[in-house]
């Protein structure tokens, strides 16, 4: 029987003995590594907490305290500990426990979480919220040293510190955000960690100044003076200091005991308190530690399947730009702390002088982009849909209205599977179709990637080009007998096939979906066309009237949010053609809900997105049409 | 002649005297009063900045070396020294120079602003371009501490410090955002800046260190490393100095010899320098240094007009606001930056312990509101429709995916007039209803905004309302003999009247104008029904899908864009009860273009959103219907 079976809440863990934390932690670890090779997972975070949240659920008093972890992909010792132990095994699989913090999952998550640096904004809203209501409860946020680099964890520093409310923020600095860190606050906490005179400074000049003989008054008044000046200004982590936070560290990340007495320290204090906390991602898993960028999200740790590998989306990308850069020395790249998630680690290390990872910023992303393009270079930003959510002003304001040619690369474009509903990337078309001056253009396949980039590139307009997480489409075009290279030209879609009953307008990854779709309906004896669309914006008009009229039946098909997405777009053209009463339109995409966690394919089937639900869709509209023009 | 009338271009300014730059400035403060007096506009943070501008005109070669304004609505002083005096009385009018630097205006204007904090983030695009294409310039970014306070801000500053890059900051600190200045960072300049001890620290300590007497090597050894340390870490700044910029300051920002030496001295420089200068906003106009807040926009200084004063959507939130406090001690409000221009000042006074002030920190507003929510309070986030774009990510990820019961009080929505194209509230609609669970009401006057607001904090949902500026529409309905005051009820439309040959379905600020076309289209013998929508979300189906049945024909009216709006949501419907071919659908609203400043009037009309454009779409619609029914 292992301890951690015995544990049904982190109340247990008040009991346990400093030896049998130790032993505990042991067996987390082993559970995370043991639970994440089956399911895939946020491995390297998850092992680098072990000993700090045992530490933090050993002195506090869960769920009535509250504990807000930042991102929430390390929280899953704090998952085996908080009653989802038994179910642990299901972790980020379709119907099981999420990968992240979720408020519907269990009252020990009091904040819902998946993105990065909104913790303390969190921790602080409960923090008043307690006051307000007169409640005696402790807040602790547990934010790491690269969600530190986000502005909206600055802001939340910004305003805690000023209005004093009790709250500790616990900085867990493994120096790394999801690849190496980036910044200036960085290169401040590694001061911290290893420069030993900066962090006994306070102390050890107080000593010095003791020995300093105090011959007559003058003296007396210049030690006095230096005492002063060096209470108020030599405290190791000044810059949280001078944010108005109590600063107590650098603390061992991985010493139980040592941590125990930190934070019940801090809890005792008044004011907002940061806890400097040393951790290595990782930590305990040999191949993670050594590599805990790769081991940052993994998949399932299998042998790797047989046969051709195929290529990702991102690295077609990352292919393409270098070989872009090449030919064109303006173009840099650009990525917010995801330079290997984004394809894009050949290009850095090719072109070091024209790549920039600012660290998990995007809204600083976008905007240096700006900067950059008007400088006269050729940024192209390549980040997350679902991250870009962040930068969505910044888009709008710095890039589109004065027209500089800045272009996004869109990855994780719709389902992501596991990471579920924080991550999915189904807004993006309806988010960045509402923005005058943008142009959007999403692919098919590998080839047209390649070309819609080399495309936006010589164009010199805004343009996001947005594409999905996992391989390219490549194979199931040639298995569809699709060998159509006709190239990419602007505001213009594909037309793959024509048909008479119905037409299928598909955007990027619903290509193949309603190709296959079309062959199945074919068998049934029905005549469907194919478009693709490419452009999402500006829409192929032309096409897509002519096909209007001529078929009188389309269906549109994308991986986004029905609300404003691609389908809106086709009925806006119709509307305004004239043509929207002589037309059935039918949209297929993301419904107004938020879509859980799981295989992507197993959601794309829920959500009707496969061909067999296409299919379904499809039927009733030429069955009756079939019908009406029998009698 | 006034030597202001002598300056066609910058370059003059590098041979004016000492004594010719003091009486520029004088010069230039008058004009500047003098014109917003007549147009309105930014005056306060205009008049701080004057000899802060010549100083930098006065040493800088631009358009070659790029000056990048934080927000820009102090770069008055510099589009008078920059080409544009003879046109600066046309400013912020129709087909006038612009409120904000704007790229397309003026090779002086580096960067298009309008919103805070991008100049960090901009300039440091500029200069790594430069270094990328081996040129030769100076940048200049002009920040305020207010824009300071935003994330973005501190994440350029992040990336800058880190980067090493040369680059000069002129952080312009007044003591204001726009409102009195809020967060730890603000405290912590108003330390430096008053604080001598602080300031004078380091060549003080030196100083002493000098007179300890020497007495033997012990004392030697102490004091060599107490020498060493001061160096390394007392100097004012440090806050700065810690995330790789070079401080210098507090500078007299009025005083314009000593900042073109500090000037000159900090672009000799390598890597990025902060410049810390003190302006006082309003500088040199009595009632502006007095009431800076109050002069921070101000509309055109006459007399008020005779009449019973109109109150704007504003004023009526923050008097309701006050008045649900009152019934609910769990209702907390939260502006960033924005506590008078959103109606709050009241409020802040009566509970100044249910009011936050975040600062210019949108993203941090709307997660702390959740937070609070989380935490059993019950937040009103008020900030305006073009502001909280900053805060898209946050409303998805921290509000609408948990369900917390935030309520959104979305002021400026639509045209928001002479601020133009970056401060125009007319995306909202279509980034706000993509989000799952998030509920969307328009008011048409003032007695819906207050009774909507009182629904959503009764239904604790999450919830945005969003108004226009300015005043309520009380008296176009009372003028137009509606006096209906059916009660607003949760997604229900408000048929205002029946037409049997076509309906308007109007949201919110558009309702008026809908009623007096049906109106007049009456007097020319049609039969128009108008709907006032409500409901954005979840929409009236019911009400709209019955009326399309019923008429035929549709015309939805917005004052927001075309593209994901509200006319799309109508034809969503539509498209999901397979009634789209049944009904003509025509779409009004805010075309696919970023829109210029004005008089609002003047720029709804140019957008056909006035009585007679609408008349103008509506006429051939139901003129060609009953020629086809007269057939």
């Amino acid at each position: 029987m292992k301890l951690l079976d015995t544990i049904d809440g982190p109340g247990k863990l008040h009991h346990l003995t400093r030896k049998q934390l130790t032993q505990l932690c042991g067996e987390l670890r082993a559970r995370i590594i043991e639970t994440v090779s089956q399911t895939g997972g946020h491995l390297a975070s998850s092992l680098g907490v072990v000993e700090l949240t045992v530490a933090l659920h050993s002195v506090l008093n869960t769920p009535v305290d509250k504990l807000i972890w930042d991102v929430g992909h390390q929280a899953y010792a704090h998952k085996l500990l908080t009653g989802r132990r038994e179910r642990f095994h299901t972790l980020r699989q379709y119907k099981g426990i999420s990968g992240f913090p979720a408020r519907h999952e269990s009252v020990y998550d009091p904040f819902t979480v998946g993105h990065s640096s909104t913790s303390i904004s969190a921790a602080l809203g409960y923090a008043l919220a307690r006051d307000g209501l007169n409640l005696d409860y402790n807040v602790v946020a547990v934010v790491g040293d690269g969600a530190l680099t986000g502005g909206l964890a600055f802001e939340a520093l910004n305003h805690a510190g000023h209005l004093n409310t009790q709250l500790m923020v616990v900085l867990n600095d493994n120096e790394m955000s999801i690849a190496r860190n980036v910044g200036a606050m960085s290169q401040y906490l590694t001061r911290l960690r290893t420069d030993p005179t900066l962090s006994r400074t306070r102390e050890e000049m107080e000593q010095l100044l003791g020995r300093v003989p105090a011959i007559g008054d003058s003296m007396l008044r210049v030690t006095d003076r230096m005492k002063k000046l060096v209470k108020q200004l030599v405290v190791p982590g000044m810059l949280f200091e001078e944010l108005g936070f109590t600063y107590v560290g650098p603390v061992d990340g991985h010493d139980v005991a040592l941590m125990q007495t930190v934070f019940r320290d801090g809890l005792r204090r008044k004011g907002p308190v940061l806890i400097h906390v040393i951790t290595q991602k990782g930590k305990g898993y040999g191949p993670s530690e050594a590599n805990p960028e790769f081991y940052h999200g993994t998949g399932p740790l299998r042998d790797s399947e047989a046969g051709e590998p195929v290529p990702s989306y991102s690295q077609v990308f990352g292919r393409e730009m270098v070989s872009l850069a090449k030919k064109n020395d303006r173009l840099v790249a650009i990525t917010a702390a995801m330079p290997d998630g984004t394809g894009l680690s050949q290009f850095k290390e090719l072109y070091p002088q024209r790549f920039f990872d600012v660290g998990i910023a995007e809204q600083h992303a976008v905007t240096l982009a700006a900067g950059l393009a008007a400088g006269g270079l050729r940024p192209v930003v390549a980040v997350y849909s679902t991250f870009l959510q962040r930068a969505f002003d910044q888009i709008i304001h710095d890039v589109c209205l004065p027209q500089l040619p800045v272009v996004f690369a869109v990855d994780r474009a719709g389902l992501v599977g596991e990471d579920g509903p924080t991550h999915h990337g189904v807004f993006d078309l309806s988010y960045l179709r509402m923005i005058p001056n943008l142009q959007i253009m999403a692919p098919k396949d590998s080839q047209e990637l390649a070309e819609m980039l080399e495309l936006a590139l010589e164009r010199e307009a805004c343009t996001a080009i947005r594409y999905p997480r996992g391989p390219v489409h490549d194979k199931a075009f040639r298995e569809l007998g699709v060998d159509d290279c006709s190239p990419v030209e602007f505001g213009r879609a594909q037309i793959i096939k024509q048909g008479s009953d119905l037409t299928f307008v598909a955007v990027g990854s619903m290509t193949a979906a309603a190709l296959e779709a079309a062959a199945e309906l074919e068998n049934r004896g029905f005549d469907v066309g194919v478009i693709n669309a490419r452009w999402v914006k500006p829409i192929d008009q032309e096409t897509i009237l002519e096909t209007a009229a001529q078929t009188r039946r389309i269906i549109t098909l994308e991986e986004n949010v029905l609300a404003g997405g691609f389908g809106s777009a086709v009925m806006e053209i119709l509307e305004k053609a004239g043509l929207l009463s002589q037309v059935q339109v039918n949209c297929i995409g993301v419904p107004d809900r938020f879509v859980e966690h799981g295989d992507s394919a197993v959601l794309l089937k829920d959500l009707g997105l496969d061909a067999r639900g296409i299919i379904q869709r499809a039927l009733p509209l030429i069955q009756y049409s079939k019908a009406a023009v029998q009698l």
